[in-house]
């Protein structure tokens, strides 16, 4: 087998405010001849997560921030096109975190093998069955501990981690789901597509208002993805004992300033909630009992997604700024093709 | 028995930011023949608590709000001095709810007879031994699930609840604990009596500055007493997986415009903290665990505290105030008596 050539997406410079295209390069690598126990895989799609923002700092986190110079980590899913490891031959479709780039060359060790599934289409191991469905399942149930009968609110609903979260809540009993979306067709998606109970445009009036004249009996679960005027509308309207899964702030991912938090904290002692905040590393041993209930769910047909798809790595950041400027209803997917060889 | 009066303190209306004398009002009551069932008590020390500012709004909490026109409630203690109930005869010493004033005439079943035990003042039952005790030992176990080799962070530490974490802290296995006060004196006493590693002037520089030179590896229990700026510079070095007891946010008792959150609340996420306000109301199941440990912790010495004592009910408003300006070390009561007979 000859070598081949991968186009990855480097981290050139750390971002100010909202990412540029200046902040990223693109280059081209030389895959050499495999070494043992390595695959060389040609990807078929890429993911880009808000999360991934939040790396592209340098700030202590769970994740350690992206290094200058390297390719930008992440989910991706592709198929083996050449082998020097048993365990994964050729063909074999295989999910990693090897990230932007059209096709990478690692040892077999950094791959998993998934199961090709008639009628179960490979990029939503990218997303509703996969860490973005997990993110969903982990904020409901190890973190904000839903009960039967809870009304749950989601910030960002329409996004990749809350159309499943909406769904979610109802197979596990909520009551209610409200959900917030940025626009008009997002929110009626919500309550047509998602079994949202009801939605809102965060953008038609103060946060506040909608969701108090929404929720008039209180919330008990809050889903996070947004932070910002959500958050203090939730604290506004959490119920005694409520508990608030943060999971996201994509509203302060992209400012430069230090934005300053809500003017209701009080609520926190006065109504005895818990505010967790949560990323996956934690609690990556829920995904077996995740995979299990969501695949149930899934062939029983009771899951529905949406994906917003991109082609070609060459636009990947595009992609990426897109989803974070909330162009994307469900999961955002960058599709790749025809590398390597 | 002839009947006797009693003099309480009413809530007249509510304040407005700082409260003034004029939200308040002196009534003289008469208390009837005692029906049969109840008892008559002169009160000996009557407690004046930060959550009370909270219970003079009409917010929805845990607690309800006071009642305009009625007695403040809260702890006291005193001797029963009348009585037609036989589980509470005369020279009973009781602990109650029922407040601001120098005596009470109500069911027995509204008292809690507790043993006179040489060597432990009543007053006790008021703090250190009573429910600022309990209010520490949860915030720390149940809430903040205190680890041996934790560091701890304990806002407002020179306060009745704050001298009671630190020392509980240390008995628990805390490594590290750092305090904040309002005065050099009590950041002294921090250190030199309650067993406080190392404790800090809130007021001679910034608190996100002062927390972080003290803390160089980190905080991973926080026990807020103050909000604010406190809330926001924990924020800053809490540990990943850190916990956050929020019990008081005594910074923004008296703001009567509504003031912004910390800037950093998106650490919550990045660091998987939980942040976990309570009151005490739904945790008095502990208060037989903890009676049995601080009494033993207590009679074997090693439990320090301060009592702030101001005589005479109709000082009580002034001693609240004092005690909401930080004018005490320890614990704030009020000592009356003479009344009723």
């Amino acid at each position: 087998m000859s070598n081949s050539t991968s186009t990855q997406i480097h981290l050139a410079r750390r971002p100010q405010g909202w990412p540029t295209h200046d902040d990223f390069r693109t280059v081209t690598v030389v895959h050499p001849e495999l070494s043992p126990g390595e695959v060389r895989v040609s990807n078929e799609f890429v993911s880009v997560d808000p999360y991934m923002r939040g790396r592209m700092n340098d700030v202590r986190s769970y994740v350690a921030p992206y290094a200058l110079g390297e390719v930008i980590a992440g989910g991706a899913i592709g198929r083996v096109v050449a082998s020097a490891a048993v365990e994964l031959p050729v063909g074999t479709v295989v999910l990693h975190q090897h990230g932007w780039a059209d096709g990478v060359q690692a040892p077999a060790a950094s791959f998993r093998a998934v199961p090709e599934v008639p009628g179960v289409p490979s990029s939503l191991r990218l997303h509703i069955l996969g860490m973005t469905g997990l993110t969903a399942y982990v904020g409901l149930t190890a973190i904000a501990d839903l009960r039967e009968g809870d009304t749950v609110f989601v910030s960002g609903a329409a996004g990749a981690v809350g159309t499943a979260v909406g769904q979610i809540a109802k197979l596990l009993g909520a009551k209610r789901v409200i959900g917030s979306a940025g626009t008009a067709e997002k929110a009626a998606l919500l309550t047509e597509k998602y079994g949202y109970d009801a939605a809102f445009v965060y953008k038609d009036a103060p946060v506040r208002e909608q969701l108090a004249a929404l929720a008039p009996e209180g919330v008990d679960v809050f889903f996070d993805n947004v932070g910002g005027d959500h958050l203090e509308a939730a604290l506004d309207v959490m119920n005694d004992g409520g508990r608030l899964a943060l999971c996201g702030a994509i509203a302060g991912y992209n400012t430069t300033e230090r934005v300053p938090g809500p003017d209701n904290l009080a609520n926190i002692i006065t109504r005895g909630l818990e505010v967790t905040g949560f990323t996956l590393a934690a609690y990556l041993h829920l995904a077996p009992e995740f995979t299990e209930r969501m695949t149930g769910w899934f062939a029983e047909g009771r899951i529905a997604y949406d994906e917003t798809v991109v082609d070609g790595i060459e636009n990947t950041v595009d992609a990426f700024l897109a989803m974070m400027r909330g162009a994307n209803t469900g999961k955002m997917l960058v599709r790749v093709s025809g590398a390597p060889a």
